[in-house]
């Protein structure tokens, strides 16, 4: 049985954004992501098959949604639940501290 | 697109557990989880279908799995990946402030 602390084992430099899957089983995929003032390439969307549900677990980012007139700015707690085919790139994360992620890929 | 934060509306007063849907599809449910020093019954076995992963937002828990010598004491940050008919219950939320879990069922 798989355990452990989505705020520990946070490698001090980071020169690109770390995904680890945490689960995965049939079509569901969990992972928590690690940002250290990383964000999407410009003009770089995520046009994903499957829902995205995100929780900003510690730090800050600026998320954009294709099709809404401001980005979403991001705390610790806040979640969005990104249907399939939603466009979004995320603008930028904290740049003191990291930014920790949970996503649950799912559906279709 | 639903949104929010898992920090937020929180009632002041829980005579119950509160269990809030925030998405769902297929085989997937993630929901929040709020237990204000609740606990499961005396004698009583969570025993389900689908695999949970756990996530411990906020507060403090005891969370005991059948076969283990020990409870797991979690905190902030800590989750646990529970396997399909693993029985396991929760000895005992923080009495002070509310515990706070988003889960989510998955596979089968």
């Amino acid at each position: 049985m798989s355990s452990g602390n989505l705020l520990a084992s946070i490698p001090e430099s980071l020169s690109e954004e770390l995904f680890e899957t945490l689960a995965q089983a049939d079509d569901v995929k969990i992972e928590r992501i690690v940002s250290a003032s990383h964000a999407s390439p410009e003009g770089f969307w995520y046009d994903q098959p499957q829902h995205e549900f995100v929780l900003l677990v510690e730090g800050e980012a600026v998320l954009r949604l294709e099709g809404e007139a401001d980005p979403r700015h991001l705390k610790s707690g806040d979640f969005v639940n990104i249907p399939a085919r939603q466009k979004h790139r995320v603008e930028s994360t904290s740049t003191e501290g990291k930014t920790i992620w949970l996503a649950i890929h799912y559906g279709s």
